[in-house]
Formats: C-alpha cells, structure tokens, sequence
C-alpha cells in the first residue's frame, strides 16, 4: 500500500468514527519511532480502540508479525481493543474489522486476511462500534 | 515553533511517557483534516490524556482560542483529561503542564502561558502522571 493511499484510507476511518460520535485521529509517520504506534485511535467515554488499518487491490492481506504484536502491546499499555482493519478495493469499499486472535497465521509466522476470512469473521463498522 | 522544532518536542513527550509505562503517540499533521486534533495522546489502564504541545524561546507562549478549544472537545469525546504543554528553551528543558482552566485569557479571547503562570500552576512531568 502506497504512503499516499494508506493516508487516504486512514482517513476515511477518521471520518466514519466521527461521523458516529467518536472521535479519533491518526498516527504521525512513525518511521523514526522506536516504540509501538497503531495508525488510527478511536473512542468514546465507553471504549477506546486502536487500528492497524491496510487497504489492498488484491484477495489477501499479509501483516507481518510485528505489526500484529505491537498493535497488541500499544493496545495493552493503552487500555484499549486492538482491531485489523482491512478494505478490498477491487471487490467493493467496506472495511472489515478483524479481532488479531481471528486472523490466520502463514508459515512465516506473519499474518494473512483473506476475502474468505474477512467476511466469515469480520465486523462491519456499524458492528464494531455497537 | 517549526515543524521540525515542534516534532522533535513532541518526540521527547512521547519517549517520557514510554519511559514511565505509558504508551503514547503522535498525531499526523492535522493540516488536511477538519477534525480536532491533539499533537499527542497518551495512555495507561487507569487514565487518557490528550496534549497540546509548545516549545518556545519567548518567554511567553500564546495559543489560540480554537487551539485550546479544540483539544478540549477532542478530550471530552474520547473521555481523556486535556492538557497544555509548555518548555521555555531560554530557560530550563522541563516541561510544565497546564489544565486548560488555569491559563490566562489576553483580550483577543487568545491564551498566554507566562513562565510565572507556568511556575505557579503548571505540574511537572512526574506530578502529571502521578
């Protein structure tokens, strides 16, 4: 995913949470950090989420081990439920959000969200924020 | 303050609050988007904070009505304690934390943060976490 588009699709989530009456925002570049940082933080008074977002032209999202694990840490640290959120551009424009427990590891010990995958366990956003 | 400037002061924000158990993270140049956005958030199990971070070689830092206000509802939303931080480079490399509440008003309706507001009522880093 280009810098570009990943910025794109990153705020459109901005723009959904707020639409609904979260608010949220997006991470800084996090190229010269050394610690753990999601792409987007969302919440509300009730819950706080943190998101490792990808959109993809392909049929399979690959996120590596490291993405996964500090999305988990950051969300541990932070208090707040740690979501893969992933956008099939060339099948239709919803995002699928994805508990990391449900997402299927490959060989490498990476991570890999199918179309197959994301439509069994995914949740739309209107049943994320519920 | 510069961009560079005021990214390396949030930077150093950022590896205080890892430091002492927190996570924390910074928020992509707001320049695009129409939404509030504070330049750090921040986090443990019991508290969220929201931040708006200055460093300044004045001896006094103004913000503007819209800057305070806006991080106040970003706050209020996410359920996170909203926040001023202020480092007088001339004079000493600690910060000083200020709710909002305490700082002074000019006549434009702006905010002024003096170093003697700063030293009557700002918190340091370690009262601020506490």
């Amino acid at each position: 995913m280009s810098k570009i588009k990943g910025t794109r699709a990153e705020r459109e989530l901005i723009h959904l949470f707020w639409k609904s009456g979260w608010s949220a925002m997006r991470a800084a570049g996090s190229g010269s950090i050394r610690y753990p940082c999601p792409d987007v933080i969302a919440g509300n008074a009730a819950r706080h989420i943190v998101i490792e977002a990808k959109s993809t032209k392909e049929v399979c999202q690959y996120l590596t081990e490291k993405e996964v694990s500090e999305l988990i840490e950051f969300a541990h640290i932070f208090g707040a439920e740690p979501w893969i959120a992933v956008r099939f551009d060339s099948l239709e424009q919803r995002w699928y959000f994805l508990n990391p427990e449900d997402i299927a590891r490959t060989e490498a010990q990476n991570y890999a969200v199918t179309i197959k995958l994301a439509k069994g366990k995914g949740l739309s956003f209107e049943e994320l924020i519920k």
